[in-house]
């Protein structure tokens, strides 16, 4: 990014507000010249509320371009919403914004917004800029909706249930490490597989299709956010279950295929963060339907294992012996942030 | 606070949520287990929604104990619910930690929260815990509910409106200037005066009886957050009028009142922020019932100017003279800070 090209903007708070973000506001926001935005949830509908914080060094690079730091900041968030069957309606921005931050990352940034409101037909409802010292840090409290009671949880799931994931695993891992120039295999990728990986740190795929699927047909879901197999564990722990995840069936990433005979680097890619891919745990009655029913809506689903009684951590199996892993979860940052609600 | 003392609690991101969070957790918040919280809006009710973030250095001082930032960061929210004529409903918290945030801290933090959400009635919905570099930040969205159209906006005002305000303003200017050590008029305050002031700093009374009272009676309101006078020039051009403040009216804190009688002090406290009071236009057939509602809740309202034809910034004027202003507003900090939406 050539930030040192673009147009100085002084940076007051009005100036911030009434150029960058204004522009996105949408119905009931009232131009963020008020201090709420209101909107009608349509009778026969539950509100889903769900948020999420990224912040700079932690979450994104400081040399990713704004642009995509916005669309993550978003993606996290309607990941979560469609993991949940929820369709998005509008979200809250909370900036809090340092010295580093000048007029031509907001303005790139809040065209990252543009181009994911459009993309996904929800608008920016409120929100609050306010100035730190250091790395900015970015809150998305996005809303959605969802048929009253339908509301798909962690907690659904039963022994025997099969578990799905969507996509591809794995790619983000890889992308970051080839963002920030980790030495080992990455350095062998061939550079549009590298391309790839790197959009796939930066820039998920919210699989928001899903959610009626989901809805229909899955008794549990969650999104893939903090590792695989330590998500799993989430979604067995949270239906009282354990779980078993067949490593060979998991999805990798296109390109990493061959890194991925490799057993550790298998362990590595099932267990690192960002995916934002969805987890779902299928009964077998419901199997074929909701097969059927995710590629009519065009995402890929792969059956990876399934739900145990018992409880306890996902056993996780390569060729049926237990796959050595180092850590079930990654850990952002300094390794203490965790959604939780 | 004698941070020392506390034992130490070890800061992985599932004890940090077990421990402080998850039992703040209400209805639909699936003990904060899930990646969503869900809520039904009653038929008749639009959903109002509003945030504000708070930092360490720029919103509240890091010496201030943690149960008030835990205060602070969620009656800001409450007092522009209230303006809008809002009841709450329950708020979602993304939380950035610093290194120097322990357990002792947030476990007061937790407290600071679990008292406030039984005085107002309302849960922790959801959220998010990272870890950052730097000082803390908090952001807090708020929902909340209001008969559907009735949202109390900023754009209602029209002339010859009244202006009320609540409560009384500056006290918060003072409390910090105590808290910060500020030589000049303040060293000369009683100790309980001084500690009165730091509670108004520290600790906004949101006006949540007003709510009511503003469907009914007022045409505009907002909350007074970044000063008086710059605020009153937020509503008046929302409402596409200007105003006159009459500044002899103004209710100033009680103990600053001598001070006040130097123009320049008194200018100070009408400009400076966190008074946290809501400002009202009135239409004058509706002035007696307002009174009459706002004191049937036990809330002091007065009279402090009015709206009037024209635009441009409000006119300020003390014995019928204008009054002399450094400023209009307050910016926190580094002065980039304001909610918007």
């Amino acid at each position: 990014m050539k930030r040192e090209a673009r147009a100085a903007v002084p940076l007051d708070e009005f100036g911030i507000i009434r150029r960058f973000f204004r522009p996105l506001a949408g119905e009931g926001a009232l131009d963020l010249n008020d201090d709420a935005a209101h909107l009608t949830v349509p009778p026969g509908f539950d509100l889903v509320v769900t948020a999420d914080t990224i912040a700079s060094g932690v979450h994104f690079l400081p040399e990713d371009p704004p642009e995509s730091v916005a669309c993550k900041a978003l993606r996290v968030n309607l990941s979560d919403l469609a993991a949940k069957g929820a369709e998005a309606i509008g979200y809250v921005l909370s900036i809090a914004l340092s010295q580093e931050i000048d007029g031509g990352w907001l303005g790139a940034f809040a065209q990252g917004l543009r181009a994911d409101q459009d993309a996904f037909g929800i608008s920016l409802l409120g929100g609050d800029t306010i100035s730190v010292r250091h790395a900015p840090v970015i809150s998305i409290t996005a809303l959605g909706r969802v048929p009253s009671g339908d509301m798909v949880r962690r907690s659904g799931g039963a022994p025997g249930d099969a578990l799905y994931v969507t996509g591809a695993i794995g790619g983000a891992t890889a992308g970051l490490a080839v963002a920030t120039s980790e030495p080992g295999a990455w350095e062998g990728l061939a550079g549009l597989v590298r391309e790839r990986l790197l959009r796939r740190y930066r820039v998920p795929e919210p699989r928001i299709g899903l959610a009626p699927v989901l809805r229909a047909h899955a008794s549990a879901a969650m999104d893939v956010s903090d590792g695989l197999v330590g998500d799993c564990d989430k979604l067995a722990e949270a239906s009282g279950v354990s779980a078993v995840i067949e490593a060979d069936l998991v999805p990798i990433e296109p390109g990493l295929a061959a890194l991925a005979e490799d057993d550790a680097m298998l362990a590595r890619l099932i267990t690192g963060g960002d995916d934002y891919e969805i987890l779902a745990a299928v009964p077998s009655e419901s199997e074929e339907a909701f097969r059927a029913a995710a590629e009519g809506a065009g995402i890929a689903v792969t059956r990876i294992g399934r739900l145990v009684a018992g409880r306890g951590a996902a056993k996780v199996r390569r060729s049926g012996k237990p796959l050595a892993l180092g850590r079930r979860s990654y850990a952002h940052g300094a390794g203490r942030g965790s959604s939780h609600g």
